[in-house]
């Protein structure tokens, strides 16, 4: 069950003058589930994206990056469940092109002017004709007030649909930040996918858009990691209508950007809350080091190891694998004697060993809670940096071996 | 259960002249179970050693790096099960130089000529005393064919025993290698460790010595992984006693390596094949990179991946998930329409996408076998590197959930 993670308030999700929303039931993978996103917005927006780094990126990744690069004006994204068209060669990109001229047709406006999107099992070939039958359908249905829609729509495994609003007053007027994410591992079982989407009725120049969403991309998404695993659809797109009348440049984007990335933040954070067979929502901070890839490159080693995950899963203060991990991050030059490890408050190590006034008791009192914080203060230098992750139970594995079965 | 994994058989166990091998049942973790071995040495053997790259080494790691690199002529090598005295500070220190310093005492040499190991769980303090009253009773049971027993009193969590002989004809004399190994994961649940012990009953000066345990450790056990985490006091020595008469220079090394390495393949297989809740033993083939670390970065990235891990143990042929975890292996300008996969004969993918030639049938066929070999062909070069590893199954999870607990 996801770790202290509710269900959206749909009251609460705020409309993006500019933006508007319709679902579909296409039958992509299973009937009678909405399984198609679509995403209009008004001429004038622009968008701005971070996508996956992974050398077998899907073809509607590849597509996407064309389209946002040709510069026209997007006026529309399209998103399906149930297959990612990843690892399907020509075809997939012939899917992933059609897709956007079928939409383009139907909104009347250039191909160039859709990003596609896709989600779901790898190296199946995409269901081309349930997609194009249910555009209709998701273009009828096309409203402001649907982000809650919107973000059921592109859940795969997940459990919990992940969306928030934020406002921030800018020259004495209200901008609107909504954004929903899907995911529950950084690659689903066979699902793939990370996928977020923030939209602003702020108006933000395209340059400066994306400087933001790779900012918002840096302090959120790229600091979770489930299982590892990088999937080749993730995609972050940020979007700015400028629906509010108010006009975002260099000078005056702090509040903006501090708004998107709280927003990416905490739309990160559900997808681990909601990771795949989790039971714990840990935090990682490593602190004091000489500079943020080091920091980073321990937080993962301890993220990523299935030894700490599952003495987190057992409630088991058996932290000397968290030591063990810091000590194989390939910090090569690391003073193991002169960092300290804490686990929430509680000083577990420090001098190379075991603090002499840590008691099992207290370890054991932190690692039953439900959210925990693992704290590595490197004592080398003033870099910190904070990842998200979850433990490693019996589902995950239940969940990754039989989801196709 | 260990996959295709026989208990080794005692009588083909060979001794090497000049090594006798002591053990006893010193009550380090639970009491009536053998967990301390003595490996004494006869005066002219030459003993060489690769260790672990974690940065939080275990003390013992540390001392026998130190007496290694003293010079003196190694008489003993002393190891504890139960306890690995790592994380334990400049207590531990003390306490492994004072397993030494007792050692020595007992046998009339110096204690840099003793080399201490220790595996077990990691952060408690080593029980010293335990360890310095069994001492007498393994040197009392000091013999050349012990092999066996010695095996078994090295072992944690295996569940098999690890041990192996070679014999080669080296200038008309045949010559001995006998070893053994211990581990069921590069770490063990907070158990560490892998252990590796080879004597030759060839004369090898230690410089050569060094070369060939460090050619003999990276075609054996720096090609398996587990889990991906690399244990604090992971060591392979190699012990030449000169027993047979026969020396060994670089001029005529060839046959004797080629047997070190085939007895260090073999141990390093076994510790996979007993790896923590294995069903599957999977050989990894990286062909037509460019280079050796290309091919062990993609290999190893397959290795690593819980999806795909768990995909194997559900002799699920959900092979996409192979395809991304080549992707994000890191290789950037890897073209990933220019390779193909393969599962044992099987091909699976080319041209970026699902072979034509595929069916599904075929994938689930060789899914179901215990041993199965993915090999990737790059097609961009001539370097190639094979890896091993073992599928992620729930008994993965329940060991090192519940190993303390």
């Amino acid at each position: 069950m996801p770790v202290n993670l509710s269900v959206p308030v749909a009251a609460e999700l705020l409309p993006v003058a500019g933006v508007k929303l319709g679902t579909a039931a296409a039958s992509i993978k299973r009937p009678n589930h909405k399984d198609l996103l679509l995403i209009q917005l008004d001429d004038g927006a622009t968008v701005a994206g971070v996508f996956t780094s992974n050398r077998f990126c899907a073809a509607p990744v590849t597509v996407a990056r064309e389209h946002l690069a040709s510069g026209k004006g997007i006026k529309a994204l399209v998103v399906n469940t149930g297959n990612a068209n990843a690892g399907t060669g020509e075809q997939g990109m012939a899917a992933a092109r059609a897709t956007c001229a079928e939409l383009a047709r139907l909104l009347g406006c250039t191909p160039e002017q859709v990003l596609p999107f896709s989600t779901g099992v790898i190296m199946e070939p995409l269901p081309l004709a349930k997609i194009v039958a249910g555009l209709p359908q998701a273009i009828a249905g096309l409203k402001a007030d649907n982000w809650f829609d919107a973000a059921h729509a592109i859940m795969t495994t997940d459990i919990v649909a992940k969306a928030v609003s934020k406002q921030v007053q800018i020259g004495g007027k209200t901008v609107t930040v909504t954004g929903m994410s899907k995911g529950s591992g950084m690659i689903h079982p066979n699902m793939a996918t990370m996928l977020g989407y923030i939209a602003t009725d702020a108006a933000v120049a395209q340059p400066l858009l994306q400087q933001m969403v790779k900012q918002a991309a840096d302090a959120s998404f790229n600091c979770i990691t489930v299982d590892g695993d990088t999937s080749t659809n993730d995609a972050l797109m940020l979007i700015a209508t400028g629906g509010s009348g108010v006009q975002v440049d260099a000078a005056n984007s702090a509040q903006l950007q501090a708004a998107i990335s709280e927003v990416a933040v905490l739309l990160a954070q559900a997808i681990v809350r909601d990771g795949e067979g989790a039971t714990k929502f840990i935090t990682i901070r490593v602190e004091g080091g000489r500079d943020l890839a080091e920091c980073r490159q321990i937080g993962y080693a301890i993220a990523h190891s299935p030894l700490v995950k599952t003495a987190f899963f057992a409630s088991d203060p058996n932290l000397g694998r968290i030591l063990a991990a810091i000590g194989y991050a390939g910090v090569a030059d690391l003073d193991v004697a002169g960092l300290s490890l804490y686990l929430d408050d509680v000083l577990v190590a420090e001098q190379g060993g075991r603090a002499a006034s840590y008691r099992e008791e207290d370890g054991q009192r932190v690692m039953q809670q439900s959210d925990i914080t693992i704290r590595v203060v490197l004592g080398r230098g003033i870099a910190s940096a904070t990842l998200w992750t979850c433990d490693f139970s019996y589902d995950y594995v239940k969940i990754n071996a039989s989801y196709r079965s």
